[in-house]
């Protein structure tokens, strides 16, 4: 991973960027801008859409509320998103931020909240977990958006599962194998990984899963995971033998 | 992983353990068992102490401030303690208290915080970590305790840096290449994990780093992590390929 510019601010703009072609953000990032970034006449940010690279541009004040962002120039084209969509049971609050901007550093293309018998928040703030996630991208240099998708029941969403995207289920119920192994045995395409409540499924959701055509099981070893700790490292497996951290094929 | 017992709280206690010995707990633990935990009288624990496997022990009131727990039966062997040392550049508070949660629950066998130029953190409290990785052991059914070493520079750590002992440094400038792969080359051994601080390790750290004769560099892929991820994603990698993960060789 190359060093990126730290210099200026990276900020998520939702408009077209590119050569000349200036931008007035809303009143929000306006004032997100020039009261909390603090940034004056002339300074620069990064600003990236999710599809067209990595542009620098110039604030220019207007007002003393009003700014235009005039491009400079491209720092980065746009990078190819992959496709791992990260299913989760929601954890609360704190937890559940943490676990979003961790799949976005993790590089998942798609978040998407799943309700199951033995999960413990019941509502999720799908805005808050946007807010997250465009965060993330904004720290960790990430050029593409992850898409945040509606809470599902898990009996939901396996009812009529797409043929062509594989589901990893990190099974704390299965034997302690070899994860890497049972990974390289799967083609590179889309993916999905589930990660459980707390305590795990229970065991009609378990075989709920395990009729899933799709599905395949992985340990993540021999202790006890915590959601997100267990995030993570299915992310990281998944990423090095299929996805982005492993060479392409 | 086999499902464990979830029936009693875990408590780890520092004395030894076996048929028919029981055991007399300090006063700050008899108020955390009778108050904090709220047992009665009759009431089970699970304990482990790090050596002698879990313990089904049963808690008598002797009076209202001091208790027994007397030795039922044991519930789990001992598991051997793998041999994976996680250094780390030390973050602050809540996320310091996360990162050592973390790599306890991913199976590290030692914690010791690593000051560089860019550390953030100016001290650690040592006694607050080693609270912090106790706690992960009895919530994730870890039965043995990692030892908490002291702070230290990372010239002085690199200085002399034991040569039965890989040093896996995640390298935010390593080519993205293949990290599974670096990883497989090794042989099985002790290894050490090196997470830098936030922005990385400076230039003259990074060349003090790559002299070390045992040091072996893996990329984490094309996306900035922050530490207590990349921590995590780094031992999922290095457990998956050459701890307990994989299988024996």
């Amino acid at each position: 991973m190359s060093l990126y510019d730290f210099s200026a601010p990276r900020l998520f703009l939702d408009a077209p960027l590119g050569a000349n072609v200036d931008v007035t953000p809303d009143r929000d990032q306006s004032n997100y801008l020039l009261n909390v970034l603090r940034l004056a006449d002339g300074a620069d940010i990064l600003a990236f859409n999710g599809v067209d690279g990595e542009w620098r541009m110039r604030l220019k004040a207007l007002s003393r509320k009003a700014v235009v962002l005039q491009s400079i120039e491209q720092t980065r084209a746009q990078t190819p998103q992959g496709d791992v969509h990260y299913l989760f049971a929601p954890l609360k609050h704190a937890r559940l931020d943490y676990m979003v901007q961790k799949a976005v550093e993790m590089g998942a293309s798609a978040l998407r909240p799943v309700m199951t018998r033995r999960t413990q928040a019941t509502r999720v703030n799908l805005e808050r977990m946007r807010a997250n996630a465009i965060e993330a991208t904004e720290q960790c240099g990430i050029l593409t958006l992850p898409s945040i998708e509606d809470t599902i029941r898990l009996e939901r969403l396996l009812t009529g599962w797409p043929a062509e995207r594989r589901l990893i289920f990190c099974d704390e119920d299965a034997p302690v194998a070899d994860p890497i192994a049972t990974l390289r045995a799967l083609p590179r395409g889309p993916l999905a990984i589930i990660i459980g409540p707390e305590g795990g499924f229970d065991p009609q959701e378990r075989e709920m899963l395990l009729r899933v055509p799709q599905v395949t099981r992985i340990s993540l070893g021999p202790r006890i995971l915590r959601g997100d700790t267990a995030g993570v490292a299915a992310l990281a497996l998944v990423q090095a033998v299929l996805g982005d951290w492993a060479p392409a094929v």
